[in-house]
């Protein structure tokens, strides 16, 4: 709990639900005639409606980006460190909108939202959606909130590649887009650690097939061993080494399988057992499934330039040196195809220790750069 | 299996078991009173007892390294490519021994073994064992085989690991140590790895606290899983993406949670089915403890160069540039401490793509270097 909001911060907020009636055709297939998505806006939207900017997030993140609900609250939002008055989103400069993307389970429709069809939660019934459903969706967002186009669309990793789509999607409404440790697609690595998180999930027995809230039980283990891989992910070898190295949670080794030995087991189990009490696994599934699925270059026979050439948005490229969950190779990989593709793209490699969860962090070099690229977009 | 059995094998083996009755103190602090090891022999002892090489395995490995078992086997032992006739271990020249560590599911007393106190599988009741009294216990089957010092001792990964005690253990035993892919301590990031692994064995129902056995079930999910994550860090990011790349299972994706979307997935799924209807869940915890434990410098404020200072051997050192389970780092580390210890070290690092299972590849720049030093060890 603050003791007092920060100056810098944008103070108390409020999460406000939109209603769709409009019926939503997904990539699967499958439509959405009905949802709901729940947003915080930070921020005022200039005169122009020039001065817009759209916050996307990653896997387990949600709507609430910056600030604080109560006083009680013992975080800010998620993004906290890059969004505020003065900050490298500056709310004295920019309206910023930030959703919980449909699938979630943060207040948007999602597996745990009840079907009307069977007046049940969805559970496993939700359709798969995919980053570009999700842009979709978010256009719908702009439209009521009176936003033509973007002053920028910006997202870290997952929300990196929600920022691209919207170049692809909607060229006209996105003026610039800034794509933080991201990737242009899943290398097969990325794709088989969500294989295991999946398969953790699927095949605990409490998931029932994806209706496990009918049964008043959660696929804990599960979910706990999904976000435990995850986490490995998230963090370099390096930051690992240095905020736990082999240090010992007692004094001595006890040799046997319940005891935790080392303070990194402790710390993953923690990690996992916070994170399977808050989120749903049906979402967990979807969101690396919207993962592994992104691919824009797969239409244009892998010729990512080709994809992007339709963009008319300038780009800012950010990576960091230890992440290996999406490397800066990856974001080269993006770079390069937005050069062929004759596009604006400032690329800045961050040397950091913290692997992709640097995005999160407010690391100096990191945060100037940002802010530097945001304050030099008009409005 | 084979046609015929080819001119650079070591033929049809048989393994052959050994039992001991003396007790053997164990590291955690308990005592095996009585336990078998199972091993083959390839190549003929020499009449003075000093062409013996011993031969370490790695966390899922076992005695059964290299030949047949019989003309219906359809693959020949695990480091087959390197042992025989003319190959890098040359049983021309040398006597091969090759066991299944205490605690392991292939033959040696394990967790599956009957314990004598209950007249039950020991299950969950198997003492942890350590890299330490695995060298203990092969010093001992050494001893039965008449054989006083080991011209070398061999190991990848988690056998490099034993290779090196030996030379700390039984200085005036080893000529040779030869460690391949291997590290002188795990790192976090390993350690969490192994305790995900373990969470997932731990947390299935059907695991029973290590008695499974007892119900006729096995935790066949867990295992799996733990197989899973294990793989794709045998693999490098590299070598997953020339594998399989983006390929998809069939002809167009389903969005679905239940099919098998891309290749990459159906190949985790199958490696981890195959494996856990053949490896024993106990064992796999066994192995990855013995993994944590070993840090042989511990004992010397972390200086490892002090910890090998009472070595006799020298030492052929080799890592492969895509390993990132056990990296060339790690084998640096290894290298520059025996510098330090003013011992004789060779030490390559292989141009390989194929990550940490580099070690049981035919890579010809390897198995040149590794052919190359065995060669020149007097017999």
């Amino acid at each position: 709990m603050p003791t007092a909001i920060p100056a810098d911060s944008v103070g108390l907020v409020s999460p406000k639900v939109e209603h769709f009636a409009e019926p939503l055709a997904l990539a699967c297939g499958r439509t959405l005639n009905d949802y709901q998505l729940i947003y915080e806006t930070y921020g005022e939207l200039n005169a122009a409606r020039s001065n817009a900017v759209l916050i996307c997030h990653a896997l387990s993140g949600h709507h609430h980006a910056a600030g604080f609900h109560d006083l009680n609250e013992r975080k800010p939002g998620w993004w906290d460190s890059c969004i505020g008055p003065g900050k490298a989103i500056d709310t004295n400069r920019f309206f910023v909108v930030s959703l919980n993307n449909l699938g979630g389970c943060n207040g948007s429709t999602g597996p745990s939202s009840t079907n009307p069809l069977t007046g049940k939660p969805y559970g496993a019934d939700f359709p798969v959606v995919t980053v570009e459903d999700w842009v979709n969706s978010q256009a719908r967002l702009a439209n009521v909130l009176g936003i033509e186009q973007w002053a920028a669309v910006v997202g870290g990793s997952l929300g990196g590649m929600q920022a691209m789509q919207w170049t692809m999607s909607y060229p006209e409404r996105v003026r610039h887009c800034v794509a933080i440790a991201s990737a242009p697609k899943l290398s097969a690595q990325n794709i088989a650690f969500n294989e295991v998180a999946r398969q953790a999930i699927l095949s605990d027995p409490e998931f029932h097939g994806g209706h496990f809230q009918e049964r008043n039980v959660i696929p804990k283990r599960g979910l706990m061993l999904a976000r435990m891989v995850g986490h490995i992910t998230y963090l370099s070898d390096d930051a690992m080494g240095t905020k736990f190295g082999r240090g010992l949670k007692s004094e001595k080794l006890n040799y046997d399988f319940n005891s935790v030995e080392f303070q990194v087991e402790s710390y993953l189990r923690y990690q996992g057992e916070e994170f399977s009490s808050r989120f749903d696994a049906n979402t967990y599934l979807l969101m690396t499934k919207a993962l592994d699925y992104f691919d824009p270059a797969a239409a244009y026979n892998d010729d990512l330039a080709k994809a992007l050439s339709t963009a008319k948005a300038d780009f800012c490229v950010i990576s960091f040196t230890t992440d290996w969950r999406f490397s800066p190779e990856r974001s080269h990989e993006i770079v390069d195809a937005l050069m062929a593709a004759r596009k604006n793209v400032c690329y800045l490699e961050v040397d950091a220790p913290q692997g992709h969860d640097a995005f999160l962090i407010p690391i100096p070099r990191y945060l100037q750069a940002f802010r530097g690229y945001m304050n030099r977009i008009a409005v």
